[in-house]
């Protein structure tokens, strides 16, 4: 088994209330990459330029995952974003945004890339999304992330893609404003009309929730006593999630998977946010993730069975 | 048993971007009450004007809630309050606020008032709080809410009042601006050194979180397909869990009771939000209560013992 990733590899500059960091290894494919590590080999297929040197390419290799779809354009820089975050670190203030060779990116999958079940479409535009799907010619399960930018500008694409994924993996607010229902449950309810069978609609620093036609489960984020740097959690958690369902081959997925998908997804992202960049998750280990999964399970585990006797 | 709160009852007017109320019966006190009402005799001591009829006495003393304690000043108006909800219903601007009699407010228990073991607090002047809490001298648990104004302009009030009670319950906003701390993690433990044993962290449309010096315990909101009056929801979640604890007297509260509070609170608190005013708490019933428990339980709870596969 193996799992693509497609989307952007860059170059972060980060400013938090409490401190800053210049030109960190970051991008969707990469955060992405780190975490599905964990469970499957990941191919990732992208676009940097001479900047990316060997070192870069270490953070990836060093946990076995393939680059050799990373295409290097010589004379090119590569995608670079710097970003400030607010006080309550929930949302941020983008600072400058150079696209450099993303702005000009043609995912090319290899043969070895092309071979791989499961398939992660990060946020890039709708219609590579859809050449990518064309050369996907293996894929079983299919998950897409996408943003704001594109729903506003290419949704006629967008809604293409939409119809031919097994999975929606997107912010509550975006979800909400691509349907135009008020709430997550009715706008994951009109996302699972057009296509998927699997909605997760991810609620920033507070958690997510994962939305089939059987049913709802809904996940706190593992509370954080510090929280450094929240870039690429949204990445992370779905590398974690889509990791395990690439591990766990069972089709269509079961409701089982896909509860466990999440809280794998939710510890390896809680890690991601104590330090910036890909500092905490380049070095966490197996251990430390299934520790954090069975604390999730202990915070939020509860009796409803219990009698309780009413007065009304 | 008994349970006494202490905060406004008023009048609401409410738009949301689907319809709009004139004139109901709403206000902190209010909306505990009914929700406290599933668990324990409750006593409520607030005031209103001429305006306040013998309809609005109605939809408390139908529930066996004590309303001696409401003090009617003649000649007199109750306060008042209109709002607006912005589309994502989770944000408001108020658009019109007449204090009326609850300007002059000075809350007086009546001797069975006072008998109860467990006061609610509800947002109002901390110095008023103070006085209650004088008065409450059979008191065993006392829980406080309170909001943004008065951290801004009495906040020395206000940790005098931290420092005698038992439980804190504010959103997690408001802990953080209390306490000057970024997460609701960091912001609960500083309330933790300032008196309380017990502090809930409210998160709005997702969730809330207790966190005691033992640990912590998260819920997500109930998922509804439709919100369409989200007023009075913190204040419902605040009878569900302060109305369990009192009708589960083991002194020091123990962590079971603090998690399955939160389950009832939340249960209700989402069967507020369902209809406008006190219009579905008014006539929900014990076992739609239970009901919507289990099923909170049924989507928030995961198997995280099973051993997962790790490459790393």
């Amino acid at each position: 088994m193996s799992l693509t990733v497609v989307g952007s590899v860059a170059f972060d500059s980060v400013e938090t209330p409490f401190d800053k960091r210049e030109r960190m290894l970051g991008g969707a494919a990469t955060h992405f990459a780190l975490a599905a590590s964990f469970f499957d080999e990941v191919h990732v297929v992208g676009v940097v330029g001479d900047d990316f040197t060997a070192e870069h390419e270490g953070v990836l290799t060093a946990h076995g995952i393939h680059i050799d779809d990373i295409e290097h354009v010589a004379g090119g820089k590569t995608f670079f974003w710097a970003g400030k975050y607010h006080d309550n670190m929930n949302s941020r203030d983008t600072l400058d945004t150079q696209l450099n060779v993303f702005e000009t990116f043609a995912p090319k999958l290899s043969p070895s890339s092309q071979t791989s079940e499961t398939v992660f479409l990060a946020n890039i535009q709708p219609s590579l999304q859809l050449d990518v799907l064309d050369q996907c010619t293996n894929a079983k399960f299919v998950a897409l992330d996408s943003m704001d930018l594109w729903i506003n500008i290419a949704k006629d694409d967008l809604l293409k893609v939409l119809a031919r994924v097994d999975c929606v993996i997107l912010n509550d607010e975006e979800i909400e404003m691509l349907t135009g229902k008020p709430t997550s449950v009715s706008a994951a309810q009109a996302l699972l009309d057009l296509g998927p069978s699997v909605v997760v609609a991810k609620q920033g620093k507070y958690g997510a929730g994962v939305i089939t036609r059987e049913g709802s489960f809904w996940l706190p984020a593992y509370p954080l006593h510090e929280v450094n740097d929240p870039t690429g959690a949204g990445d992370t958690f779905a590398g974690g999630f889509v990791g395990y369902l690439a591990a766990h081959p069972e089709r269509p997925v079961t409701f089982e998977a896909l509860r466990r998908a999440m809280a794998y997804g939710s510890a390896i992202a809680s890690y991601n946010v104590e330090e910036f960049g890909t500092d905490r998750v380049s070095r966490l280990t197996g251990p430390e993730v299934v520790a954090r999964v069975q604390e999730l399970e202990k915070i939020t585990r509860f009796d409803g069975a219990t009698q309780v006797d009413l007065r009304r």
